[in-house]
């Protein structure tokens, strides 16, 4: 068991909540070490249950850390969709967040009016990246986040670029004019190929047309409802051709978004995270990579492309950094 | 003929050259007024003739302006391809400043030691927009230069985004997988729909394979050799459908590279310039707004897509800005 210091140590005690479709993971953090974490699955019916969640880590890794909770300086919260001064809004993914919330606020009051920053989740990630991950050489940068959707982050001189307060939506490049359909509505998005619920769609529908895989076998055997890159991983180990074509596709759709978005932006590095980067890492970036080459302006002067480097907790760290730890 | 003033009045006075492959722009202005101007034709056979052609330009248009050489501040140079420290390199549309040429040091050297600023030359039409044009009411924008070729400029925070020498290069963007071949070797580019060369490229592809259009018999007649927009305007007035199919399809590649663009980037404007938004002004970026819209992650909340309003001389008035007048 921890020991339990006195308050006076954690004069610097941070907490960064990363609020995922399907969990929340929090860490407590004093300077550069993480003391204490928690994660919870997500609740599905509400941004109260959400708020009160959200607290439960927050004091289970305080707990863990051995801290009492009016050591805590400030939290940092990623969420999808949009945040403005606390206010999450536009969060398709998390049920009962889709109307304006003020989740910042409402945490604040909770803990007692410590300060609480919330910001967009893939922002998050990437500030996260930026500072304590793949993204500390760089001056600027891509992150780009390959999820259940597939979000980015825009880094110019070192500050993260959030445009009108909707920047970075990589995911929404049409890679293929009248291709694939999106889950935003439009269609051939680099999402319609590399985000795996659109994966998961697409498999579905080749399935309904008789074409054979082991993927939704695996997903039963392993009591998965989704697609998950471990999923994913099984298939192409037993040798599955329609995973392996799924994921081919996904890789020239990342390569082409990518190359225009370098054409456009010259940045001194891509940062590939998410599940697919995580679970693949290095093989699965340099095949992206390998996939832009031929379509970048300047084939000789290419960024560097790198997996992320916190892995899960790219979201939890940025949501420190956020809050200034 | 102009009253010849004293160097006194002239310590505000600065040049600015936009240096493109047919021709070279030169204006000279005190504060917001241009007091002079000349034009030459792009020498056809080297940096030397080149830079001499610029120097004449300069000394004609101060000379229009009344004013003695020695009463110039600085010049401003926006130049093809890339710039660095006045130097430039990669400008495959003028002949002999293929290979890297110290332009702004020659030019500085000629003209008495006075500062010479160069940039890319779509850079500078992006910054003329932004401090003298279209752009002035906005923070953040994306130029974009219809021409030859199609070029574009980034500003965020009412700074110009250079990357790492080679940002904004919209015209290579991946419009359509392997679609048409591009000037740079690529294919399927936002360039290869929408910059002239290439519109020229497949309409002489059509004729080849029995298509019938009027735009070579109208170039004949008006003793041009490129397709330019004064010869575009012309075969749509004569109701030419070739010409309309191009046009149809300039606008399609547009459309969807500015919404990835914009879906990327989110900034406040897109500033439309070049001969084609020139010579068709307010309709045609109005189409092209139209076929970005349902493209558009934030459909709700478009840009400004707005004409440029500089016309012909965004380039030099750029130049200006450039050069601190």
């Amino acid at each position: 068991m921890a020991t339990r210091v006195t308050d006076g140590n954690h004069q610097g005690l941070v907490a960064g909540v990363d609020l995922g479709g399907t969990k929340i993971q929090t860490i407590v953090v004093q300077g550069t070490e993480i003391l204490g974490q928690a994660r919870v699955p997500t609740p599905g019916h509400g941004a109260e249950p959400i708020t009160a969640a959200i607290i439960e880590t927050v004091r289970v890794a305080l707990d863990a850390a051995g801290a009492d909770p009016s050591s805590l300086r400030s939290v940092g919260i990623g969420a999808p969709g949009r945040a403005k001064d606390g206010v999450v809004s536009n969060s398709p993914n998390v049920v009962g967040m889709q109307e304006p919330f003020p989740l910042g606020p409402k945490v604040s009051l909770e803990l007692g009016g410590v300060p609480v920053h919330v910001d967009n989740d893939v922002t998050v990630a990437t500030m996260g990246e930026l500072e304590r991950g793949a993204g500390r050489p760089f001056d600027s940068m891509l992150g780009v986040f390959v999820g259940t959707g597939v979000g980015g982050g825009l880094v110019f001189d070192r500050r993260v670029w959030h445009g009108r307060g909707a920047a970075a939506e990589i995911g929404h490049t049409v890679v293929k004019p009248e291709g694939r359909p999106c889950g935003c509505g439009g269609r051939g998005h680099l999402e319609s190929y590399a985000g795996r619920a659109s994966m998961q769609a697409k498999a579905e529908r080749l399935v309904a047309q008789g074409e054979h895989t082991a993927l939704f076998d695996l997903m039963a055997k392993h009591g998965r409802d989704r697609m998950t890159s471990g999923i994913i991983e099984r298939a192409l180990a037993h040798g599955d051709t329609m995973t392996e074509r799924l994921m081919d596709q996904a890789v020239w759709a990342l390569g082409v978004a990518l190359a225009s978005a370098q054409n456009l932006l010259d940045v001194e590095a891509i940062i590939v995270g998410g599940g697919l980067a995580e679970r693949f890492g290095r093989s699965f970036v340099d095949r992206i990579a390998a996939q832009m080459r031929p379509l970048l302006f300047s084939p000789d002067h290419p960024p560097a492309v790198l997996p992320a480097e916190l892995g899960d907790l790219s979201g939890a760290m940025g949501a420190i950094v956020l809050a200034g730890g």
